[in-house]
């Protein structure tokens, strides 16, 4: 049955919703809060007063960015950024990249290694020394606190297993089946480590730059495979399993090609890079390809989408064909996924989109309006501006949110503690 | 930003906990309560009393089908099924059924109208009277005090908008488009009422019958058109606007028919009864089509429908083709939605699926052996146990699981207040 609840609950979770809602409005007012939040005044100031005491939070103005409160600057109320930060890792099939993130959002410093070596092991440990040399840098600059990094948030593509702890069950990642990351990571780095499902990663990081809520969104990745993220007002969408989001899985084409996935006729068996380079390839013929600049290889298919890409725009009707079908078969996707949850935001990001993002969010928003809620609320379609260090970021943004939101998810996360008081610092 | 919490909610919100626990476990005891939501033995008893003192709940037994507890007969509680009562009806496009529901799930009468009138305002109209001689009926016999009814549900297809009082914009139900349903049967029938999606009301009945939660579904209706319900972990997935599962308006067959709903290729266009029918005619002709039993009237979809089973099953190759390829678009979809939302059970109902719903779940339950979560999760496919009330059940079902339940979605609804304290009864 459900759970009960109880006061420390109660004072955990207001004191999320103020510390969420300074971080999301630099420059606001205790009073601001309480009327947006429903607390009261009186609530709302002994909240702030802890978080004053333990430096979380500080008074006097937002980010010097933004023009204060007139009137009653001592009022203004804003996160001090360096005093909770996280590492975030995102390994695929070939590289894995690092980030350090401060708690305003800001990224203090990235990282990556290409074929960080071999399986799981290897390249975690290489993940890990990526961290331990962003905060050494850091803490050399002058500009970072090493006991301030809360912990690391890992993006490896799905599925994942959450049973017990966390297992990769990647299907696009050789070498990682059955991996529990977190152990083997923990074994590099002693740090409390959140692993997450890399598109549900990148829906994470873009809800915790979102400077106000509640926000509901799809999260579409294109990778080597192709993945989804889904965010209902401000609640990641993590299903039975800790999996929700595989779009990648729909089928677009009954009679298509067999998928890794054991279905036949996936979204990503039909449209992701390397179906598409395999279409442009029984188009023109394996060789026409390589003389068109297409390297053919398993390691160099996000190339060649990217110079599918440049020849479409040079007149290449056999490479616009392909990438618009592929574009086609996205967008009957992203529609019946916005009708299933019903959002009225999609996001597009990762490397398969770093070249055709705009041709691809064009032909998005023209299928969307086609969506069942039209009438009750538009769907916008737009790029992530997460770059690519989107997974990354997103697993930085993980640790962050799990451990300072106010959702009913995350409000009993044993990783709360670990992040909100201080930890061991990275040795 | 979220809102902040405070003591009353607490209290309500724990209250809801121990009642869905002893009604979802009949006989069970305060320990055992205890136990199972975290709470201490002292909350729990002070809940319990206040529960007994309402008249909500009743102690001393379980249900009489149920062993007592051994050695603590008079610690076994249960609801009292009498003490609340909900009305549900549904309309449909030819007809509207009504049902009353007690506490406990158990259906206290039901009765149908077919074509019942003009429009929204005149189905409206003969709905309520429904529900009027329902309870009359009941009174009668002296097995319902009127006072009981609590509120009625009503459950009509989708798209629903929110915004304000919820306005019908089905686009299977003439003359029901921009209707204020809440507020015009309200004209008739004073009561509390809620609104809800035809499959989402179905999928909220699956749930409230369920002996133990959580649980995690997606309810697929078939009926003239397809739509679907979620529900994760005891919560029912709304969406942005309200009207998540829309599981017909995904694209099967991009070069497939036009939908009504604006796109090309959706389910709903591709495997609906309707569809199935259409493509019959188009293997064998209407004449032939005619001359083995099938009417091809806009009103005997249904009826056609279920016709095609049983030449299907009488060794009519065209018929079996058609019905095969409709089972197969729907698992397709249902694969799709599975991986998206990561749920572990597919419920399938409605009317569309009364004479094939074994052959579709045989069909549905191989798909979806595919299921990206399938190492972590089995899926099971089964048929729904509520019969052709099944969205009118559902619709009260979402008035006692709006007002009873404790969830983060329904801790506030107004609806609680009324369902729980006694409302004006019905005239």
């Amino acid at each position: 049955m459900r759970r009960g609840t109880n006061l420390p609950w109660v004072g955990d979770y207001n004191q999320a919703v103020v510390l969420d809602g300074i971080r999301r409005s630099p420059g606001t007012s205790r009073t601001e809060i309480a009327r947006s939040s429903g607390l009261t005044l009186q609530t709302v100031s002994n909240i702030v007063r802890r978080l004053l005491e333990r430096d979380l939070v500080r008074e006097g103005g937002g980010r010097s960015s933004l023009p204060r409160a007139v009137g009653k600057p001592r009022a203004a109320l804003s996160v001090r950024p360096g005093v909770a930060v996280a590492a975030g890792l995102q390994f695929d099939r070939d590289h894995v990249v690092a980030v350090l993130l401060d708690l305003t959002g800001d990224v203090l410093g990235t990282a990556r290694a290409d074929r960080p070596g071999d399986g799981a092991s290897g390249s975690l440990r290489v993940g890990a020394g990526l961290v331990h040399d962003l905060v050494a840098a850091g803490v050399a600059r002058g500009d970072l606190d090493a006991s301030a990094v809360r912990g690391v948030g890992v993006a490896v593509p799905g599925p994942l297993d959450f049973h017990g702890p966390v297992r990769s069950s990647a299907i696009n990642l050789p070498g990682w089946h059955g991996v529990a990351v977190a152990d083997l990571l923990g074994r590099f780095l002693d740090l409390p480590v959140l692993v997450e499902n890399d598109a549900t990663a990148c829906a994470v990081g873009e809800l915790w730059r979102s400077p106000r809520g509640p926000r509901s969104f799809l999260h579409v990745h294109v990778g080597v495979g192709i993945g989804g993220g889904i965010v209902l007002r401000d609640e990641v969408l993590r299903g039975e399993s800790g999996n929700a989001g595989e779009i990648g899985h729909v089928v677009v084409d009954p009679s298509g090609p067999a998928c890794t996935c054991g279905s036949v006729g996936c979204l990503e068996a039909c449209a992701a890079p390397a179906a598409v380079v395999r279409g442009y390839v029984r188009l023109v013929g394996a060789g026409a390809a390589r003389s068109a600049g297409l390297r053919l290889a398993e390691a160099s298919v996000l190339a060649d989408h990217d110079r599918l890409e440049a020849l479409a725009a040079g007149g290449d009707a056999a490479a616009a064909a392909v990438l618009r079908r592929a574009a086609d078969d996205l967008a009957g996707v992203v529609l019946g996924v916005v009708n299933v949850v019903d959002v009225g935001e999609v996001v597009l990001g990762g490397p398969g989109l770093r070249c055709g993002g705009e041709r691809v969010r064009a032909v998005l928003q023209d299928r969307v309006r086609a969506a069942m809620a039209r009438d009750l609320h538009g769907v916008t379609v737009r790029l992530s501006g997460s770059g690519e260090h989107a997974g990354a970021v997103g697993a930085a943004s993980a640790v962050l949110h799990e451990a300072l939101t106010s959702t009913w998810s995350t409000a009993r996360s044993p990783l709360r503690a670990a992040v909100i008081s201080p930890v061991a610092p990275v040795h």
